[in-house]
C-alpha cells in the first residue's frame, strides 16, 4: 500500500518534528549519554530565566491563582513550560508533536480576554497542559508511533481537547508512546525511545512514558495520559509523580486515536500525571464541571461530588482504614517497593489511621482473564495497522529494538498473543470477568468486620509494579496496575518521597518463589541497577470514586510528608 | 446429557408450578377462549373482595402511604395482589414461579416490624413486586423458559432481589418470557404463551410479556422487566402501561439469569412496568437510595438526583421543547400509533410547550450494527443452552409454535443469526457503533438552534413500535425501541389513554414504501384485527437521565390527561 519505504517516512516525519523546535532553544551543552540522572538539567542548562524556573516549579493551585489574577500572564507561563519541555525533550526524547507558536497565540488571546473582561475563560485559565499523542488536536498528526499513520492530520479536536480549551488550558505539546500502546515502556519506530530522567538507563515506563518523563522534568504542570493496564500509573510511579487512573468514562475519551478500537470490555481511560495532588484534583474537577457527558456518549453523567470528596462515605476520614497488599502471590516486589509500603504504613499509623493487610484475591485469575480479552483480537489489530507501512511489529522494548534488525523475541507475558478468538469465546471470557468483579467486590465488602471502623476497608494500598523503574526492556509485567483496570477501580499513584538507597534497599535472601517470573524478578534486583529511581505507591478506591480517592490520597500524602519532615509540622 | 425427554421435564415442571397455585383461587368460571378482552375479568370473577379490588386499584404512592401508616397491612395488600395475579395467570398465562406462602410470611414479618418499631423497613415497605423470571430469588428456579435449566435452584438472591427486600418490598411471583429472551413476544417450551389481556388474539409483547399482562390486569403494582432491545417497553406499550428502560447499570442486574451472557456491548437493563408514573419514580428512587453500586460492580454510582428531577438541565421545564419522530424511514407506523403521537403533540402545545419534528438520523445503520453485535455469538449461545435438553430452538412466535412439530421459519429480521464472528470482527462493529453514538449525540446537540428554548431538544417522542399490539407471531421488528438501547438513552413508555378505534383509525391509502417490511406492515393493518389494543408513546432522554425523563414524563402524562378530560382541570 505504501509507496515509500517505512524508514523513509520516518525520516521525513522526524525532519518535520525537528522543524517545530524553536531554534533558539536547541542546546549545545547537552549532558553526555553516560550522565544518567538528568533531573536537574533543565534548571542548570542556562536556557531558563529565574522567572521561568520559578513558574515551572510552582504548584498548579498557586499557578492558577497567579494566572487568574494576571500576576503571571498566560504567555509567560506557556513560554516557561514550553522552554522546559523542549529542554526535557533533548535529554529524554519525550515529545511527538510540538506546536508552541500556536500555543503562544492562544495564550495571548487568553491574556487579552482576562484583560478585557476581567474574567478567566475557565478554571484552568492559562495553564499549559501536555497530552499523550493519542489526544487529537485539529490539524495535528496523532500517529501514536505508527508509521502507517504518519501524515494523517486530525480534522477536529478530540472532546478532551475541546473541554480543556473550554477550561482555559493551553495545549502546546504531545508526548511519546510505545507502538500499539500495549507496552509498559515507551518506544516506537517513529519517535524512538523515551528514557527515565532520574536514570536514563531505566525506562520511563509506558505507555504514557513521554508524559512521565516530561512532567518529572517539570516541562508540563499537568500531563494527560491514558491507562488500559497501568499506562498512566506506571510512568507516574517510575518518574516520581502523582497519576490517577479514573474509572471508565469519567474523563471523555471521544475523538482520541487508539489501538484495539472496539475493544470496549476493558477499555482505556484518560487521566492526569502531575507533580502535585492539587493538580490531579483541579484536572478532574474542571473536566467534570464541563458536563463532558453532553459531548461524549461514553462519558459518565457524574458531576464533581463535593460530599464524596469530603469522604461522606468514609466516616469523614476520621479515622480511615487502609489495607496493604504486600505482594500478589505471583511476583514479590523488590526491596525499595516494600520499603515504600512500610514507610506508608508507619506514616498512616502515626497519623491515627488503621492499617491492615490486603490478601490477594483471585489476582492470577483476573490477570489471565484480562489477557484473554485483549488477546482475542489484538494480533489482528496490530497486523492490520502496521501492514500498510510494512513497519515491523515490535517484539521487545530492550535496547536491541533501537536497531529493528536486531529485534529479539523478548515479549512480556501479558502481551502474549493468541491467534484470536471467536466472539462467542470472547463473551465467555467476559462473563468470567464479570463474575470475578462480583467476587472481588463481595470480598471487599466482607472486610467490614476487620477494619475497626464499622466500614469495609476504605482504600487498598499496593505496589505500582514489582520494582521501581527497571532497565529498558525489563518491565515485564503490569499486573499490579492492570488488576484495577480489570475491576474498574479508581487508582492513584503517589510518590513516597523516597528513592532507591543502596544502604536501605539491600538485596534480600531468596524467598520461596511463587513463579518463574518471581524468580527472574528476584534475580534482577541489585540496588546499583536502580540508582536514583523514585519509590511510589498506589492507592485504590472503588469504581467512580475519584473524589474520595483524591481526598484519601491527600491524607496519605500528608502523612508521608509529615513523617519525612516531622519538624515542619 | 439429559436422561429424560424434554417434554417429560416440562410436564413435571408444569405439575410443580400447578401445585404452587392456592387451590381456593382456582376458578371454574373462566371466560371461553373466544372472549378476547379479559381486562375486566379480575374484578368480575367473584374471587376478589371489595377491599381486594380497592387495594389493587390504588396508585403506588397512596398504597405506600397506607402501608407505612398501617392503614392497610402488608398481609392484606400481598393477599389482594396475589389473588389478582393468580386470576390473571388463569386468563393470560403470565406467571412462572409462584411463592405466595413465602410472600405472606414475609408480609407478616413486615407488619410485625412496623407494629413493634413504628418504622417501615424501607421506602417500599409492604409493597408486592413481581419480577421477570430472570431475577433470581434464593431457592427458586430461574429457567427463563429453557427446558435445560429446569431444576436449577438459585443458591442466593440476585442483587435486585436483595435491594428490593431491603426497601421493604414483598416478592411473590415471577413472570413469563420468550425462549432466549430475544423475542418481542412471550412464548417458551416450559411455560407456553402469554396473551394480551386487552385482546387475547394479540401478543402481550416481550420479552417481559408476563409482566406486561400481569400488571395490566393489576395483578402487580410494579413489575420488574428487562430490556435489551425493547423488552420492558414493548410489553408496556402493548398492555397500556408505563415502562422505563433505564441506562446501563442504573438498576443492579448482578445475579440475574440471562441469555447471551458476556455480551456486554449492548447489554440488557432492568426496569419497571407499572400502572402509574409515580410507581416508576418510587422504584428508581428507592433502588438508587440503596447504593446498589456497593453490591453490583456494574451498577453506576449515581444517587437519585433531585436537581435533575426538577429539570435543572431543562430550564426547570418551562417550557420544554419536544421533538417527534413520526417514522424511522424504514417502517411507517399504523394509524393508531400516528394518532397517539398527534394527540400527544396537541396536548403538549396546549400545555405551552414547543414541539418540533425529529428527523431520523442513521437509524438503519444503527439497527444493523446492533443486530451484528448480537448475532456475533447468539446462535452458538442458543445452541449451547438448548442442547442439554434437546428442546427445539424456537423459530417463530406464531401460533404454530404451540405445537413445536409445526414450527415454521418465520423469523423477524432483527433475529436473523449469522454463524458468528471473530472477536476482531466484533470489535470493528463495536467501533462503528461507538462512532454512531457520537454522531447521534452531535446531531442531538445541533438541535439547539431549532427549539426556541436555547437548549437542544429536551426529549424525543416516538412510536414504541410501528403498530399497537399485533397478533401472535407478527411482532417482526423492535427497531423503535432498540434504537435507544443502542444509544443507551433513557426511554419511558406512556399510555396515551387511547385505544384502537375503527372510526378514528381507518386504514390509510398506501404510501411510497420505504422497504418490503414497510409494505408488509401496511398490509397487516386493519382496525378490526387490533380491536381494543392500547395506544402508547415513547419519551426518550439522554444517557443516565432517568430523573429528568420521569419528570418530563409527568409533564407529558398530565398534558395527555388534561386533553382527554379538560373538564376535570
Amino acid at each position: 500500500m505504501a509507496t515509500k519505504d517505512w524508514k523513509e517516512l520516518v525520516s521525513e516525519k522526524k525532519e518535520r518534528q525537528a522543524a517545530t523546535i524553536p531554534k533558539e532553544w536547541i542546546l549545545t551543552n547537552l549532558p553526555p549519554k553516560e550522565t544518567l540522572n538528568v533531573i536537574d538539567f533543565p534548571e542548570k542548562c542556562g536556557l531558563l530565566t529565574a522567572k521561568d524556573v520559578e513558574i515551572t516549579n510552582t504548584e498548579v493551585g498557586v499557578l492558577l491563582e497567579k494566572l487568574a489574577k494576571g500576576t503571571w500572564s498566560a504567555v509567560e507561563v506557556t513560554t516557561a513550560f514550553s522552554k522546559r519541555a523542549i529542554i526535557a525533550h533533548q535529554v529524554v526524547n519525550c515529545l511527538t508533536e510540538i506546536f508552541i507558536d500556536r500555543a503562544l497565540k492562544r495564550a495571548a488571546e487568553l491574556d487579552e480576554h482576562l484583560k478585557t473582561t476581567g474574567k478567566v475563560v475557565g478554571p484552568l485559565h492559562g495553564l499549559p497542559i501536555s497530552v499523550k499523542d493519542q489526544v487529537s488536536i485539529k490539524g495535528m498528526e496523532s500517529t501514536i508511533g505508527y508509521v502507517s499513520w504518519i501524515g494523517q492530520y486530525a480534522v477536529k479536536n478530540s472532546v478532551l481537547a475541546d473541554v480543556l480549551e473550554s477550561c482555559g488550558a493551553v495545549l502546546y505539546v504531545k508526548t511519546n508512546v510505545p507502538q500499539t500502546l500495549m507496552w509498559p515502556e515507551t518506544f516506537n519506530h517513529v519517535f524512538g525511545r523515551t528514557a527515565n530522567p532520574y536514570n536514563r538507563s531505566l525506562t520511563s515506563g509506558g505507555s504514557s512514558g513521554g508524559e512521565g518523563a516530561l512532567v518529572a522534568l517539570k516541562g508540563s504542570p499537568i500531563g494527560v495520559g491514558s491507562d488500559i493496564g497501568g499506562s498512566v500509573r506506571i510512568p507516574a510511579a517510575f518518574n516520581g509523580l502523582y497519576g490517577l487512573r479514573p474509572s471508565y468514562g469519567r474523563v471523555p475519551y471521544a475523538g482520541c486515536v487508539n489501538s484495539m478500537e472496539g475493544q470496549d470490555s476493558v477499555p482505556s481511560v484518560l487521566g492526569p500525571l502531575t507533580n502535585s495532588l492539587d493538580a490531579v484534583k483541579s484536572f478532574i474537577k474542571s473536566i467534570a464541571g464541563q458536563s463532558p457527558w453532553l459531548l461524549d456518549p461514553l462519558a459518565v453523567r457524574k458531576p464533581w461530588n463535593e460530599d464524596e470528596y469530603r469522604l461522606a462515605d468514609h466516616g469523614q476520614g476520621k479515622p480511615l482504614c487502609f489495607a496493604i497488599l504486600w505482594h500478589d502471590e505471583f511476583i514479590v516486589p523488590h526491596p525499595p517497593v516494600i520499603r515504600g509500603l512500610e514507610q506508608t504504613k508507619q506514616s498512616l499509623l502515626d497519623a491515627g489511621h488503621h492499617v491492615i493487610d490486603w490478601k490477594p484475591f483471585k489476582h492470577m485469575e483476573i490477570y489471565k482473564i484480562v489477557g484473554a480479552i485483549w488477546a482475542a483480537g489484538a494480533a489482528e489489530d496490530y497486523r492490520v495497522t502496521t501492514s500498510p507501512s510494512g513497519e515491523p511489529i515490535i517484539a521487545t522494548m530492550g535496547l536491541a529494538v533501537d536497531n529493528p534488525d536486531l529485534m529479539t523475541d523478548d515479549v512480556p507475558t501479558f502481551r502474549s498473543l493468541s491467534e484470536g478468538a471467536t466472539a462467542y469465546q470472547l463473551w465467555q471470557v467476559q462473563k468470567e470477568r464479570r463474575d470475578l468483579r462480583q467476587a472481588y467486590l463481595d470480598n471487599w465488602n466482607a472486610t467490614a468486620t476487620l477494619t475497626g471502623t464499622g466500614r469495609p476497608v476504605d482504600a487498598i494500598i499496593c505496589p505500582c509494579a514489582p520494582y521501581v523503574a527497571p532497565p529498558h526492556g525489563l518491565n515485564k509485567t503490569a499486573n499490579y496496575t492492570m488488576i484495577w483496570n480489570a475491576l474498574d477501580y479508581s487508582a492513584l499513584v503517589l510518590p513516597t518521597g523516597l528513592s532507591v538507597d543502596p544502604t536501605l534497599d539491600a538485596k534480600k535472601p531468596a524467598h520461596a518463589f511463587f513463579s518463574d517470573l518471581d524468580k527472574t524478578n528476584y534475580e534482577l534486583y541489585d540496588p546499583a541497577t536502580f540508582k536514583d529511581a523514585p519509590i511510589s505507591i498506589q492507592l485504590v478506591g472503588r469504581t467512580l470514586e475519584e473524589e474520595a480517592v483524591i481526598a484519601m490520597g491527600e491524607i496519605v500524602d500528608s502523612a508521608l510528608k509529615a513523617k519525612a519532615a516531622p519538624s515542619k509540622l
